[in-house]
Parts: C-alpha cells; structure tokens; sequence
C-alpha cells in the first residue's frame, strides 16, 4: 500500500510503461543489496518499498543493525523512488543525503520506504523512512533521510 | 600521519591512556565492519583512519563501490573518531549524519579519515573524508560527511 | 488547519494547558522575527504555522526571498514545534538543520510549517515545509527543511 | 588571509580577470545582507569572507544572535566562494545547506568564511565556518555548514 496523499504529498504519473521492471532491474543489479539480502517488495510512481532482515554480519558493537547499513538501504529507496519517475534513457545518481537516527537498529527486519518530494528536470528530493519491524508487526520508526537525486542524461556508463 | 593543524582545526588531548585500545576493541566488535572487510588503520586522539578494500559485493549496479557502503564506513570513522575522546565509561550515538557525494566510488582501495572538529559534553561534531586510491597511489575525493555524535553515559547496553 | 495525520505522523498530546501562549510569547521575544515581520499563525502540539510577507528587503540579487531568510523562518518554526510540546521549564536550542531549496522564493507571501516528527527527551526530530503563496491563494513548495532540536532543563539563560 | 592549504584541501585559480569585482558586485545586490549590514571583507578563487556585527536586531529569545541569522551569511558565504570560480556568464544557486551549531551567538562581530572544497561543472561543495569574534579580538567556532552551490548557464534572470 502506498503512502496516503495529503495536501502537502504530490501525486506522480508513470513515466513510461516499462518503469516498474526498469527499477526492479535496476535495484537486482546492485551486487551489495543482494550482499546483504534486501528485497524490492513494491514499486509505484515515485514510491519504493525495500525490506531488509535483521541478520548478525551486519550490526555494529552492541549487535543492533548498523546505522550505515540503514542509511544505505534508506539510499538506495530514494534512488529508485526517483528514478521510477525518470525516463528511460537516464540514470540516477546521489547528490547528497543526511540521516537522522531516531531509535537504535532494533526489529526482526526493517522496512524501508522512499518517496518524490518534488521532481525536477536536474534534481529530485526524495524522501524516506526505516522502521525497525517486531515479530508482532508492530513498527518503530528508527531513521529518516532526505536526498538529492540527480537525473543523468547521455551517459552509458551510469544508465540504470 | 594525522591531519596537519590549521588555525580552524583544533588538537586534542587522549582522554585516558588506554583510549586508542578502547577505540580499537570497539572496532572489532562490529561484525559489520568485519563483514565488508574494512581495517581501522590509525587512531590518534580525535581522529581515525579506516581503509576498505574494492569488492564487487560491495557495489551498485554501474560496478562502482555503492555510495551506501562508503556513507556506512565515514559514519563510523566519525563514531571512533569522537571516541576516541570519550571517558572510558561512555558510549557514542550517531545522532545525523549529511554525506555529499563528490566522485563515483573508484579505486582499488578507499581511505576514510574521521576527524573531530569541536568536542561538547553531550553532542561532538565530527568530519570525515572518503578518499579513492588508485593502484599507483593517487587519490581523489569520493565523500565528505558530518556527523552529530551523541556522548551515552551510564548506559551498559550500549558502552563502547 | 493542522496537517492531516496518516500512519506516519504521530499526533501529540499538549504539555500542558498553557503550552500556547507560552509558544507564542516566545516568538514574540525574537527581535529578529519582529525585524522581518514574521508572525505565528497557528500552534497545535507539535506544530506551528509562521508567516512572512515578500518584502524587497529580505530579497537576494535576482529579487527573490533570500534563502537564508527562508531558512531562518524554517529553522524558527521547527524550534517552536518542539518548544510546544516541552515542559515549561525547559528551552529549546537548534543542533542542526538541513534546507533543501526547491524553487525561487517566489511568492506575496510565504507560509512555513513545523511539525515535529519524534519528541525524545533529549533531541527531537523536526520537519518543516516553506510555502510561496501567490496572489490568488495558489501555494508552490519553495524549501524543506529537518533539524534537530534539543531540550535545555534547569538552564535559566535560555529558558524560552 | 586565506585558510592555509593543506593536503585535503584543493587551491584553485582565478577564472578569469574580473572574478573578484564581479563577486563584490552581486553581493552588495543583495538587499538582504544590505538589511542586516553584513559587509564582504576577503575574496580570492574559492574562498571568501564576510563580516557581521552583532545587533539587537537580529537576536532570538535569548539575546543572542539568531541561528537562521547565522546560516543565512553561512549560506551566502559559501554562494560567493563558489561564484568566486564561474565564468562570467554563469549564475549560482544553493540546491541545500546543513548548518551545525556548535555554540550560541556571541561575540561583538561575527566572521564568515566559505571555502569550495570541490568544484564541478554543475555542482560545487562549498564549506563555511561562522567565528564569534570577542572585543579583544579572540574567536569562538559558533556553527558550521555545508553546502551544494548549482551553476546555471545561459539564465539571464538568475545571472548574478
């Protein structure tokens, strides 16, 4: 299920037919998210969901998940959030993003949502939470960030 | 060797003789770092050098090191980095971190060095670079990042 | 009209019943919000609405809203969604913020909002939308910003 | 007097004759900084500084200088030193800007120094330190702040 609209949530198009397995082949082609086992579990225009396992290899000192690991599954759901609104000749590149850490890595798996802010020609803010998941099912929001994403245009090397 | 001092970079002081221990031992208690083979080559009292080696299974999909795995290892130069400061009875909490991408993430090596840049009771902020090296020595600028890091007292479920 | 809730968005009790006119007398005691002419237009818990006139003597070189000022009104009405939901002996203080610049700050007007995302004891977690309002009502998001806000006890310089 | 170089940070070349003039005349275009009397003292390729003086006009709750204030010139500070190294027909943009504060708002002036850390053909990295200068002349870090400049070609309206 999508993110509700609110007044202040714009609401994108698909850019093209073929987004959503262009972002899903995308997000399979990045060796580190299959490293550390996350999933894709849900694409829309503007909005990824990615889910992530607690696992023992990727927790810091005190055994939670590792705040850089959150950043990076967090990252990587705004990437594909923007670039499921690009067309399909361009790539997505990570401008800058910070992360506030709201509640330690804690949960049997966290789920990890991006979503447009605003889409622009150049640049594109996206927005995105973690939420650390009990075996109940009940949620924590554990971390938020907010990215710049940059469209790339021409460019072989980094299309996705 | 550390950082040269400038006028705008201050020099600290070890907190207690067994600080750079301590730093070292918390290192090698995160099974993260373990997992993506990353070795914490430097310490000294406000600062903290970390080096990762180039691994496929660390990369997104254009076969660059993913921009997650180098914002994961400057947030955690700059936890060791403050630290490093730290009485012996506390622990450290990244708060925020904001990473601004300069570079694709190429090298045969990346070299990332924390540094502390003012030091508060409850909150230090700390500044790390990301450096690729090439093969021949050469480096080039990849990321900076700073970071809000959280002094935890008295809190034995999370002491470094 | 306060934000709509959604599964994100947590909604906050009040304080205490006094939290109001303590939030708004704050404000008020800001010479600086009174040099720009700024006024707080709503305070609910957890979020304040401020508003500023266009004025060409808070405008950049191309006559648009500076963006400093823009981000001030931001960073203002983060502190005071905090502040609403504090206990009257305690003050605020801005750790840090990031703005995000989305369009000109073009507009007769502009409306900011604060809406406080986590309240901890120690830091909360605050989100804010600056909004350029045109002549006929119309809103364009300008800017976005998150900050970090911490709770001051016991420290009668800054009590707000 | 410019920060001294160091390894990890780059020294740039002026691009072209008139860089200086053309940065002191976009700024003294500002009206915002005209309002609050902040003057440019120091221009050279990538870097410049400004300088404010404390007024009661410009105070939060507390007396102090407010913190938008300070990321206001923080962010105008780093706009200059990356205009600083544009060519002439080039016009500059903040995209976003993370500002940590680190002390409050003292000091009799306060001394603004951007400094571009990477400059690319479309986006600039861009640091700023704000100093509390004392009466007898001594200085305290009060924030710090990052920044991502944009240069926009060929837009008359935002030429600076």
């Amino acid at each position: 299920m999508s993110t509700p609209p609110t007044p202040d949530r714009p609401v994108f198009a698909a850019p093209f037919p073929g987004y959503e397995e262009r972002v899903r082949e995308s997000f399979l082609a990045q060796p580190f998210m299959h490293t550390i086992g996350a999933r894709m579990t849900r694409v829309s225009p503007g909005e990824v969901e990615i889910v992530l396992a607690h696992q023992p290899s990727l927790t810091q000192q005190h055994g939670f998940t590792h705040g850089g690991v959150i950043g990076a599954v967090l990252d990587t759901a705004c990437g594909y959030a923007a670039l499921s609104l690009f067309p399909p000749e361009a790539g997505v590149l990570t401008v800058e993003f910070k992360v506030n850490f709201l509640a330690p890595g804690m949960g049997e798996r966290f789920r990890f949502v991006g979503r447009v802010r605003k889409h622009g020609r150049t640049l594109t803010l996206v927005e995105a939470d973690a939420w650390g998941v009990q075996a109940d099912g009940r949620e924590k929001l554990v971390a938020t960030l907010t990215a710049t994403m940059m469209t790339l245009m021409g460019r072989d090397d980094v299309r996705n």
